[in-house]
């Protein structure tokens, strides 16, 4: 925290650097000790067991790898968040949605590692997600936000229960 | 309303009968003239104009043919309902869930034709999609309810904002 030092591409403004084929460079991350970078990618050859360490890392419960391949394949979405010193790309960031490809979408997993939080980078993963689903003309983006995260959330733009309507979750009976 | 008597076969003790390929028969609906019977399907094969019908009938936006089809399409799961009266078939019942395949399930667009409304066959319905996605080994099915139906969904076993979880929506800033 306070170790970085952010300098942001505007993301509507500069036409994004293309990287690798589903990258974009869209922030670029300085360090004290020489410089890094922030490289977003929407491309899924994902090291499921990088993902699995960031998730841990926030503390969320271990899920079985064959069954997060499975939801990343089915995900409409996929946007992840690496950053790049010299030749070395470290997973920090991950998010994903499922849509119905036409009107609705939902976000779920949205993850930044606790070494790069504090600095604007989850909120442009975020943005990023939303750019990519909006350019494919979903017009309804929803999520479910722990308590925790709807400021977060509503600082993008999200609202909670517009017009009374509720986020529900199926218990058995 | 109440011109129809209903006699549910319970869904757990009897085994459905096997219509089509995708279909079951779950519920039978006796009218007061004769007697038809309501039948639950997966299949996807829906007459689009049947379905626009249906949904005008609620008061429903009508949405572009080529964008809903697209939606059934990547849809997880779609549950139809039908009243079959002799060689006739009428689309009185719909909903869909989109998915990850694997986590997560979010039920969209439940809807029961007017005439078909107050007799069960919408719990009828949603019990079916849950139902198949339990099948499917979803363990946390969500969706986002109107303040009018909110009640439906908690007689259903669904909890709104559960642990403070809550539904948000994206609008632009």
């Amino acid at each position: 925290m306070g170790f970085w030092k952010s300098l942001f591409i505007g993301s509507e403004s500069a036409s994004p650097v293309q990287a690798n084929s589903g990258d974009a460079v869209l922030a670029e991350v300085t360090g004290q000790d020489g410089s890094g970078r922030i490289v977003f990618s929407t491309d899924r050859e994902i090291d499921l067991y990088e993902l699995e360490e960031l998730c841990s890392a926030v503390g969320w419960a271990r899920r079985p790898v064959r069954k997060v391949q499975k939801a990343i394949q089915h995900s409409f979405v996929v946007v992840t968040m690496w950053e790049e010193k010299g030749a070395r790309r470290r997973l920090v960031g991950f998010s994903r949605a499922t849509s119905d490809h036409a009107f609705n979408a939902t976000i779920w997993d949205v993850v930044v590692h606790p070494d790069f939080q504090g600095q604007g980078l989850g909120k442009a993963l975020m943005k990023q997600l939303i750019k990519k689903l909006r350019s494919e003309d979903i017009s309804n983006v929803t999520l479910f936000a722990d308590p925790q995260v709807v400021e977060f959330y509503r600082g993008l733009g999200f609202m909670p229960d517009p017009e009374g309507i509720k986020g529900m979750f199926w218990y058995p009976d």
